[in-house]
């Protein structure tokens, strides 16, 4: 990445941290002065269930999308740190509060037609989210075509893919995914990514939905390109799950818990506690670079080790929940029942 | 299938049996008289190397295609039945004459682009052949694009992409590669499909090239749409070996070698071969249904059992071959090493 | 296989008709007198639910066993055709029918171990039954071990492996689980293997369960030894479901029902019937050789092309089926709860 | 992990760095007196090819044991840096080297039998390294035995196997191998498994082989139990690459770089570095557990992005390498033909 750490997308600009978390930019954002305003930023919050929150915010001006590193629209957050332990009941309960989280951003028609898009690389088990959701969404739309019959009432056309990523194809996964677009013309398109966190807490205990798309310099593969109702053409909700934390992001949030050791020593820590933040950001990446060489621009990823049946858990939340929100048939809770 | 047998896509007419290779279908029509002349089909045939033999067949007329049930064009054909036992130097041979062939009916500029297409599922063995092709392709149009400096010489932009089947998509494989077609402007399309052959011993022993591209009811998948020069606007070469045969298949073989049995018995079994010629095709369909039961309309496929040594071994011969014959530096014998 | 039809391991001696299924073996010697009394062979039908039929054998002495061409011991076959068809529910009832009918097997103490092996070949789609369900299968005894608190009541100590086919790892399979049985001493033994079927219609219908283990020449993968108490040392209870049928078969059926449809003409097609019937076995072994020339030796397997969902569907019956026998607390309508 | 980090199996000592890399905890140990030497350890390093060095060390007293955290025995590390890059005439390079090294470490009669066990979980891309290699290792025993004129001269009888993780089998990786060898009694053990390394330039560039197996602790997943001759009763070879980082690991040496910044800045600086020196590791580790939470003790890897095309690629140098060292007549550049 050529760009200057103030322009990285998916950065937060001023503190230079990487997140596809609209809530944790928030956070950072408002760490000093926890109850300050940020311009152009609206945020609440609401326990929904026991051991699930919902965060929901709005990005409502340009200013607010600078300074968040975020662009302007919609963002749900699911939180439900249990999820981190196999909980299946629990899981039940976030997939229900994710359809109807997601309807609420959704205008569905009966006959509304949604794509369904997993991005990300299925041979890398952190990217893939996407591609392991797209398999077990319901895929309805050409049995609503060619024999509607064998289905019965309660369901909308559903198509699905997972085209993977550029390394593999050679081709733009926006560029793929408008080609279909303008092809099959559907009504809505939901793209699905594993995210980047700041936080390691994050990694698979929390949803976001946005009604603001795909953006460049999100998601684990660093997309290049937007994926938004702007170079799509129709409404496009991006769902996302944190997977992974960039290495750097690791290590910068060291040097702050460094700051902050000192700090509460007291005495002389206090003077140290000075000098680390006096360190400019530049001296810190160097720092950084450091540590990561030869590696560097987010190519080091921090995921559990137990990622392969993490991403299994969540995936089968995400896709009954979508199976749930898209289907008036399905139920969240038997969701699996309706699978390929 | 509810088309009357005469018009079964993929069936050759006359005798109402499926097989997706021009050699096949002609093999049939001029079964009774060797030498005969089919009108409108030009084939002839030679060995190329050791157990390497090429047929190259053009079909010229509509008459020629109504009669061998096979869309006008030119039909390449590779058969080595050595490469049923695994031999990797008779592999690497295959690879450069089908590399070579390839080249005979490509028209490559320096700046050709290319998009390969793998069809079929790659959940069931048999289908899952061109997947595997496209995953051992070398996809360079991104490189070339970003950074042509990494690469260097001798190399043409390539792109690959396995779009999943209709009942994984809910959409019509050749919808979406319209799309990407549309949208990225390859010069070129090349289409790898496993077939369905005639014989047994055609499986994984020979690989079929034409320039008429893929036309429906050919494939494992009975594919719906045509994916040709007029669908797709572009030059489309279909590349396919035959993995399975449809049950059906065998099982009229089966009355046919009784009736040539009884026809070698002589005396008394002359005339019940010449009562099983009577029986009319109906009657002859009508007893492969009852065998087939519930199954039926080419629902049900023979395979060998080591079907999974078998489509990963011709799986890298094609690769090779079509890595081989787009780019210049890549030479078949070594294609391997230009993977990823 | 150079042993004579005669003694051809699981094929019906008197008939050399391949099944792996009990019930079909005694169809087939009962064919022409319906109510004919095997020697040796116990039988009894029961219709569990709508749409599901249990029929519960005994192979009670070695006359019975040798007519049969299987091993005495008790052989439970579950039906449910609508299987073919994706039915959530049925699947449902079908593994809780699954359970219960385990649980008359086996005889489970509170704190009996259980090793559940999936045999066959993960690479090769209809032969995948196994590894798919030993995927699936709810593994408990590393926890109880080391954190039983984890788990809480109402669990046995399960583990779960598919050590691959022959070809895979160079050992046969039967060392690989003799030597594991050996090491960590479970009290019992479950072996899950894909099945040769007589019929198509059995395909993905019908589940098997036997107390006499798994024998020489069962399964997709013709086994070379037997899995049984005998070479175990420990009850040994196989579960099988049919994926494919023999090509032979297939066009030894082709030749019975020839004859069939001769008889019901009548006249004429009277003494046809008779001809074919008095083509011994091996000019009809011969022809069908022929027809499936190069490939011999139930080298050729018949399958449905959508194989894939057939056994994913499956493989989920028979696992939760399996979770719910073993562990008190599952019940199989949610035995997918409790994965991984 | 409740054991105390000055005894945490895969650390060494005195620094509680967390490396399975015997050349990456000699060099910690040494960073102080470069020169200097560690009781009971030798060390040697040649330059075997451009761009390849091969490192021989030998640990040969319990003190160097100790002082290294590594068991007694010869380690041989390859380093090629370039194999980040795609270079394939590296590739070969280091398959050729790697072949040569495992020659001088085994002692291989014309009929030894070899068991390659592939460890690790292969739903976890940096974890699947041993599963992917057995899948390329060239395995003859049962073909030796069953039909050995199939192969000819110039083999020997080499199995494989990868057992999967306790997670997935409730089993213990080492009982299950233990109870394999006890039954066919191969004469040799060569276990593949992937590594934590201390330094991220480690990663995919570094192949060790050594015989003193695999000890407690050691690889990405934490082995509980050792692999080697004294467990086994046989010869064990580890081999092993590094494919992760402890995410704790990259936090530490945040700090010491910290360090190392400050003392270079002179001045205040220096007491700056002191002040870090005289942290003890009980405070540091306090702070790396702060940035870590709520995953501690190895639970987090840090790990390339490309780790997919990483583990594909070392695979092959691996597998090539043993294939050439175990089969006279397969020389590394040709490896990949033998497979399967």
């Amino acid at each position: 990445m050529s760009c200057t750490p103030d322009h990285q997308p998916g950065y937060i600009p001023r503190y230079n941290i990487r997140t596809d978390l609209a809530v944790e930019a928030h956070d950072v954002l408002t760490r000093e002065v926890p109850d300050q305003q940020i311009p152009g930023v609206e945020r609440e919050t609401e326990v929904v269930d026991e051991g699930i929150t919902v965060t929901r915010m709005k990005i409502t001006s340009p200013e607010g999308a600078r300074s968040m590193g975020k662009a302007q629209g919609r963002y749900i957050t699911i939180e439900a740190p249990g999820l981190r332990q196999k909980d299946t009941l629990l899981q039940e309960k976030v997939s229900q509060v994710l359809a109807r989280e997601l309807r609420t951003m959704l205008s569905l028609g009966e006959k509304t037609t949604t794509l369904v898009v997993g991005l990300g690389n299925w041979n890398v088990t952190p990217d893939a989210l996407g591609p392991r959701v797209t398999e077990d969404t319901f895929v309805t739309r050409h049995i609503m075509q060619l024999q509607p019959e064998a289905l019965g009432e309660g369901f909308r056309p559903v198509c699905a893919l997972a085209p993977g990523v550029l390394g593999i194809t050679g081709i733009e996964t926006s560029e793929i995914i408008q080609g279909i677009v303008e092809k099959i013309k559907p009504d809505l398109l939901i793209v699905i990514d594993a995210l980047a966190a700041h936080r390691v807490s994050r990694l698979h205990t929390t949803v976001q939905i946005s009604d603001s798309g795909i953006n460049p310099g999100s998601g684990v593969g660093n997309r290049r390109l937007g994926i938004n109702a702007e170079t799509m053409g129709i409404p496009v909700i991006a769902l996302g799950v944190p997977t992974v934390v960039d290495a750097s992001t690791i290590v910068g949030d060291a040097l702050e818990e460094l700051g902050e050791a000192f700090r509460q020593q007291g005495g002389a820590g206090i003077s140290l506690a000075q000098v680390l933040e006096r360190m400019d950001r530049n001296e810190k990446l160097e720092l950084i670079k450091e540590v990561l060489e030869p590696y560097s621009g987010g190519r080091l990823i921090v995921t559990p080790k137990e990622i392969d049946t993490l991403i299994e858990d969540i995936s089968l939340v995400i896709s009954g929940g979508i199976n749930a929100a898209l289907h008036p048939k399905v139920e969240a809770k038997d969701a699996g029942k309706y699978l390929h």
